[in-house]
């Protein structure tokens, strides 16, 4: 198994934190922002340095490559994106982008050649703090979103993604999509799993499924004062027997099910008025179509009983739906056999989170592997981890990579 | 027993409705508007007409006064309040006043002196929808709030009381407070119980106790996709159950025991997002003083019960509190015995919500009466009342006030 060097790594990942740095240790690289585009130029000088040919499409979608030795074979693929969140950290994507150059820079080094070609991809807009959707970059480029559309989308300021592109100098003209053989994304888990469980590598099987719902709950709004217990309508006190509810929704499809209720709010509240009105979210989650659905099913249900027990009305609507991802088996194992033979700790995990992969899984063979962020932290400023995982994470894309695109002798 | 004329109370009701009319049938009269002056100024006309001389003191209450025949008696005083809500109903404050102003008319008509002068009070500001706080009339009138501080009080436009007062014409000078033999206001009920219980007369025996708590949980935000459920401390599950514990304090006080969680706000919300921290308020409610006490002893345990269970962090901290209120039981005695020789369906009941009764309560005997109101409802265009019920509401009052101020042969 051959190794990747770590200490180069984390000297590039430290060297693209200081692009946007913000005062408590983050980064800030806003999607084709000034500092996004400083990123991608360091990273570009270093594609440079390694001797990778650049190319950007239309949606600008960076992509450094390295020649394989079969002319007609389509490229294997690495990457993940450099833009962050607004107070962002220094791994998420990243990691991925930068292990995927480590990769080409350790075969530089040892005088690899592989049969299939390499790619390193920087996705633009993953994030989604600049510009809505996130991953619009992944989307245009596996036809999921057209890319007139994500031209017109604009920022807080008014300025289009087209603008954006244009004054970056990112509106490329590498044709969109293309063969890729296959598709390998490394990236800080953005959990709590590995850490737990002292894993070095999570081997992602997938994406989870997922469903928002919208509920409303409708009571009687009264005076707080002058209204018996016996004659309210409370639409809180519903509520939050329903919530309840939704909690237990997840105890009953342990461990791979997930419930959250992240938004509430009541119309017009005060504190001496019984809620009349109010609505919350659900989020549910699970690795298995099948099961997302009996899960539906019974928040359903189990809301409707609530609601009827205290005479009040809530209605649920279906906000947004996304199917399960499984990945790649081949690529899955790949990874796998990697892990093995360097004999990593590690555990299956699967992907909570969204990321590139996801969309290029329905586009082309696809694996990721995770390393463990410390406390699970992202999507902060403190996310950090460890240099050892850093590592291991990146020894295992290199053979994953490797055989995957043919080690020629 | 003596009867009211109910068609003339009536008929000067729909009159003041009048002024101030909304689109949806209820009125808006803010305090010291120039709607609040031309109500005042139509219950002013009506006074002269009953033979009432009128006086005003610097906070703008206002009093018509029927002489007694006793030079040394303090007067038996009845009133309420003619400002509304800015979508206020036709009946609440409006019907204490022009209930007294019946009882004098309906004296007058009868020839009928009294020992003890008679007074008819219009408070200023009851319902605080233009000045905070509310009741500062009543409060002034009895020392609970100085004059200065009132004054001081600015509206949403920046216009003072003490400009308002100016402006409107009713910066009195009669002496703040003064002897008051006894105080009698009635009501609509602003709650549904007398309606529930098909009854025409609340005989109140006083004001409940309030307490206001503000509670903050603190759980740990987090990744609604990437994080498991037994790593989850999640604020809003923690508050759902916090929250049926204080539902259930409710019952284990029934039937004297209200709670209620008016509002309710996550930080930092999203549909993803676990929830981290969230506030809520509660609003415990109970006629006895050691009751509401021990209720919100219940509250604080199970709290932190919930709190402990979870791995997470609340706080309580008491916002307001207001003490039990009973009345006189004499001014109460004659209420119940006025209702008790008219036979009309009555009961006992609490008040509540504020009135300037309770602050009344504190500085001089007092009593109230409730009569129903359609549905409940209040503080809304759509407040209404029975005319069946707003004249037997008028006749106890009659005969309550004119049993503590002497009928003169």
């Amino acid at each position: 198994m051959l190794k990747s060097n770590g200490e180069r790594l984390w000297a590039s990942l430290m060297a693209m934190a200081e692009i946007g740095a913000t005062a408590r240790g983050g980064s800030c690289r806003l999607a084709l922002s000034d500092e996004d585009r400083a990123g991608r130029e360091l990273f570009a000088h270093w594609c440079s340095e390694a001797g990778l040919s650049l190319s950007v499409d239309p949606i600008g979608n960076l992509f450094a490559r390295r020649p394989g030795c079969d002319p007609d074979a389509a490229p294997v693929m690495m990457g993940s994106h450099l833009d962050t969140q607004p107070e962002g950290g220094r791994f998420d994507g990243v990691y991925g982008v930068l292990a995927g150059l480590e990769v080409v820079r350790r075969l530089n080094d040892l005088g690899i050649q592989t049969r299939k070609p390499l790619e390193v991809a920087v996705w633009t807009n993953e994030e989604g703090a600049r510009f809505t959707p996130a991953m619009f970059g992944s989307a245009v480029f596996t036809g999921v979103m057209c890319l007139d559309a994500a031209l017109a989308v604009r920022d807080a300021e008014g300025i289009s993604v087209a603008q954006a592109l244009q004054r970056s100098g990112y509106a490329g003209s590498r044709p969109l999509g293309g063969a890729v053989d296959a598709y390998f994304e490394a990236h800080i888990e953005q959990g709590p799993i590995l850490e737990n469980n002292a894993k070095s590598i999570g081997v992602v099987s997938g994406g989870q499924a997922i469903r928002w719902l919208d509920v409303q709950v409708e009571g009687q709004a009264a005076h707080a004062g002058t209204t018996p217990m016996a004659l309210r309508r409370d639409a809180l006190y519903g509520a939050a027997q329903m919530i309840l509810a939704v909690e237990q929704v997840a105890a009953d499809f342990a461990p791979q099910g997930l419930t959250t209720v992240g938004e509430l709010s009541i119309a017009k509240s005060s504190r001496n008025t019984i809620p009349g009105l109010l609505n919350f979210t659900v989020d549910l989650r699970h690795h298995q179509d099948q099961q997302i659905a009996a899960m539906q099913r019974q928040v359903e249900e189990r809301l409707q009983a609530v609601a009827d027990q205290r005479g009040l009305k809530v209605s649920i609507n279906q906000h947004w739906a996304s199917p399960a991802t499984p990945f790649d088996s081949a690529c899955v194992a790949a990874v796998q056999q990697a892990v093995d033979g360097l004999g990593y700790p590690q555990q299956s995990i699967i992907s909570g989170a969204g990321h590139d992969a996801i969309l290029l899984a329905r586009y082309c063979p696809t694996a990721m592997l995770f390393i463990p962020c410390v406390g699970g932290l992202s999507h902060n400023e403190a996310e950090d981890v460890l240099p050892e995982d850093v590592r291991r994470g990146a020894d295992v894309l290199l053979n994953a990579v490797l055989a995957r695109a043919g080690r020629v002798a």
